[in-house]
């Protein structure tokens, strides 16, 4: 069958090949990949971004997809044929706190990823998906809307009333925005232009911050809660906004560490970080019953995922992954298969 | 000044009366107050219904109520002259898990309750309403609302997307259900007849089962969940309902015991419990940090309390009080000071 | 190979058979058990005590045991051949709240059991267990040590500091007992005679007391705490002790809910319970991550499970569980494979 | 009578003289102050080194101390004359969340600290100290215990069997050695040379790095857990061992931020903490309910706090400061009354 392999770390070494058939354990399903999606880490895993976090030569690409169980293990209970399924991009998190052995066992680096048109996964990394979803919109599901779940919710425990701020118009940020709305919160968003301000306000933001005009925007945050805060902010941009992230922050409130888009290396100046009894927690995506609980939380309130506008082929990863690396997207990339 | 006193524990010497205008110490406020509300404890504390808990006499009556301040001691700092504020109706927990010395600080029995025209309060046991509510709404924040916040998000941890289960049309029960949907879970209400069911699907409920039809309605609800089961059972009825709550639960989910309608013995089926891990907590009203997290989210949510179609002035107190024990009411009971 | 096997649902009908040698799935291990452990349920197992969660036969009894790994599917990383680990006596839980799925997966009913020379298990499903321990003292971990694990820290949150209440000297209690030392907490421990209050107050309980002498013990735990009562209450007894068990609980406190030695119904005061904001939580043993801090708390704190002073063979398989249903035991009843 | 006195910004304008006798509000109890003890900030208040949190002029310095009610004011219920008591730090953060109006209620800068004869505290902020503590002992209580136990169990949740780090040798250090012990956690500890580790080791500490020896003592550390890191790191440093810290602790585990000895502005390297999920919690002392705990653990466990080998007279303020600011000292520096 086809599939997508990186043979050498780098562009030109990733081509559309063969691989052989996935032969089934007794308690694996067979998926039939459906549509597929692209996380900020992808394009980087092409050039072996993680170091030896990102696997081995030949490596399939892509964490993310929604397929349909096509034949289950003689042992399989969980679900059946015809379920439409999302594999789970972590393979061994079922559920509590993070340990590093995790690491090593998510899609598309360290493990094959999702680019073939089948494949074989253990019935307990598998998550049904909301029956009201395109499979685009499913698609999205394991990685950004996890790691805006686990920001929120596991790091942050949100409450409705409280005040989130977002950052952006990224995937994780837009399911940040979502998943705070439905959880009756207050959303701030930042962003660089009014076209886009509109799209966040559309999606509910109850405030929208641009912040090239306002680059104090983690104050003005402040202020616009009457002095006492964001409750958790979800930090996607590192170097440049993690500074104006504190300065947003509720006194004993929690920033998620999910990116790095502006850098690596921060300056963090510590009395920011004592003065708020404030939480820096470091996100990894999230285990299982955090996407199952999602999953619910996004069937009972009906809520969708952003697919940006252009959607790609199987035969378009290169140009999918291009754009996801250019960032002039709104929401997520999604390539579809068939 | 006018105040309702507890002379002697029985209706007949329930009076209209005076008492002494309030001293302030330096960190007291004087409130003006607007309305008050009524709650099943208020006509079994007329009748010493709490034992040595109730209090001693003279006792004013009354826990539920909103203030103006009028005038703030020296050393005030948290509130100002003209805001709009309840008292909360534990006078000594701010904050954290329960304490038993918190028992003895209650409005309205042990402490002298709400039913005078102005009384002084500790200026860091009164919580800010929002702006949007009436008076008579706000009055009926302190005891119910909060009842209803320290179930479902201190004890049961509710998350968008969670099932929650809760009786009839109590005021805590409403208060349940506007959380609840605020929080974007999915609500099953019991009911005893069409009327309320209609009132109750209006409000939200996603659900409505009539209980006088269907006594087994625990397990039509772990039905209706295809066989999770509710995350939380706010149960208020005690003996007649504690079986089926157990039956409604989902494993490791979470009872919260507010109320005894039906009577104060219940016979437990232990293997009920250890079966589902299901946890039973027993809620007694709230802590002062409650209050202003509900607050915040009926704020941000535009929430509105259910005021019963019926509303008392001052001099009603005996009628506002039969009316509660009747029980035939929807929503909360309020008596307007003006 | 050997193996015991229940061929109908009475003791007649449990007998020394053959069973087929495991077959290893990729990430099986191949254990050869070297001693079992009984607890509370296995005599019940043996004539069906638990209904349609019993199992199907032939079954093969007992949940805990020690064996060594002597075979590796090609996939398992988790552990190697040589290791010395208990199969967990719940198979799919491994982490995170209870969910009802897990009530199917317990060793020695609904799933077979340990007592054969060999048997094949997840890697994800054993846990290593300390050096410093013996075959005899490791086989005890499993249930009897994750429960009271459960009970104590899961459901309890102890602290150091805290008071915990453990009744009688069964196998929870004593391992309750064993943890709530190691946490720097303080024990009170009841009894029914002197000898055995000896034997408590060696093994670390602070104060012990005689419940036949005493019947209202659950006042005088309360009084020894200087009314601030247990924090937790590791409560075995059910239908004769859970009232004075909310006697002795604290404001906010938890009665863990394991066992009803002395019936399955009780009459539960419902005020007795609102009054402290109680906590009951129903405990299923636990999942993986619970076995594997006891094992650490085990090993860091050089603690040893009381094994009691009859141990048995392969083949008094009948004696062992005799001795278990009799209760005149101290400690765990061990039975060694060589 | 004879009180301290900050008149101006430096060390010359810190003297000793008169203020006036406090007076007793309705729940207030007067101190008759036995013993005080010195922090690392209470040089830097000498400065203004807190810019505005510092407080006015002139201000009376130091925030721990110990003493004995000699009075109560009516309404007092909480505590008797003869009760030996400390002050909480914190004078407005009872329990829950911290907030940061709480900023603004520490004794010793904002408030008027504890060096003069007789202080009056709201009793609501005072929390009784074990009997077997001398003066000296309980006075170090406040500051160093309660930041120490806020690192350990309210950031970290430590549990028995897990690992904790501990730097260095100074108050909140060698605190969280002995609660961490009476957690019956494991503890490896950082110092400067032998002499130390021999009173480190002496203490508990199960291993000890010289970090002069061995700059990379986070990869150390990291390898005497086995690979899997420290649950808790109670991280003092600042600049200097930031980096050290995150090598050194676990997958999801917590590096509780407190000190800034070496350095306000740390470079942070965003995918150190990505990698492990890894906790980032700012410290600032803690809440009341966290002294009381802590207060139970020293008692049940019969703890003692280190006092430095060096104790000051009421005179000797400077020379104590200056022993504070050199850090040549072992354990807390203690200013005797009498």
């Amino acid at each position: 069958m086809k599939a997508w392999e990186i043979r050498d770390w780098n562009f030109e070494s990733l081509v559309l090949g063969e691989c052989p058939e996935p032969v089934l354990g007794p308690r694996d399903v067979l998926l039939r990949i459906k549509a597929a999606s692209l996380n900020y880490r992808d394009p980087l895993v092409v050039e072996r971004g993680y170091g030896r976090y990102t696997g081995e030569l030949p490596l399939i690409p892509i964490g993310d997809a929604v397929g349909e169980v096509i034949e289950t293990g003689a042992a399989v209970t969980r679900v059946a044929v015809g379920d439409r399924v999302c594999p789970c991009f972590n393979q061994s998190w079922l559920d509590g706190p993070y340990a590093t052995e995790h690491w090593w066992n998510q899609l598309g680096g360290r493990l094959d990823g999702v680019m073939r048109e089948r494949m074989a996964v253990d019935e307990r990394f598998v998550v049904k998906v909301p029956d009201h979803l395109t499979d685009l919109e499913a698609a999205t599901l394991p990685c950004a809307g996890v790691t805006a779940w686990s920001a929120l919710v596991e790091a942050g425990g949100i409450q409705a009333g409280d005040t989130v701020l977002v950052q952006g118009s990224g995937g994780v940020s837009l399911y940040a925005l979502l998943i705070a709305k439905a959880f009756g919160c207050r959303v701030i968003a930042t962003t660089s232009n009014a076209a886009k301000a509109k799209r966040l306000e559309a999606l509910g933001a109850d405030a929208v911050i641009d912040y090239t005009a306002d680059p104090d925007w983690g104050r003005t945050a402040w202020d616009m809660t009457g002095g006492t805060g964001a409750d958790v902010v979800v930090e996607v941009g590192g170097a440049d906004t993690l500074k104006q992230s504190l300065r947003a922050v509720a006194g004993g409130g929690t920033v998620s560490l999910i990116g790095n888009l502006s850098g690596n290396v921060v300056e963090l100046n510590l009395p920011s970080v004592f003065l708020k009894a404030a939480r820096m927690v470091g996100i990894v995506v999230g285990h299982r019953a955090s996407f199952e609980a999602m999953a619910r939380c996004f069937a009972v309130n009906r809520l969708r995922p952003v697919v940006d506008e252009r959607v790609f082929t199987f035969g378009e990863l290169h140009e999918a992954l291009r754009r996801q690396r250019e960032g002039s997207f709104f929401g997520k990339i999604v390539i579809r298969f068939d």
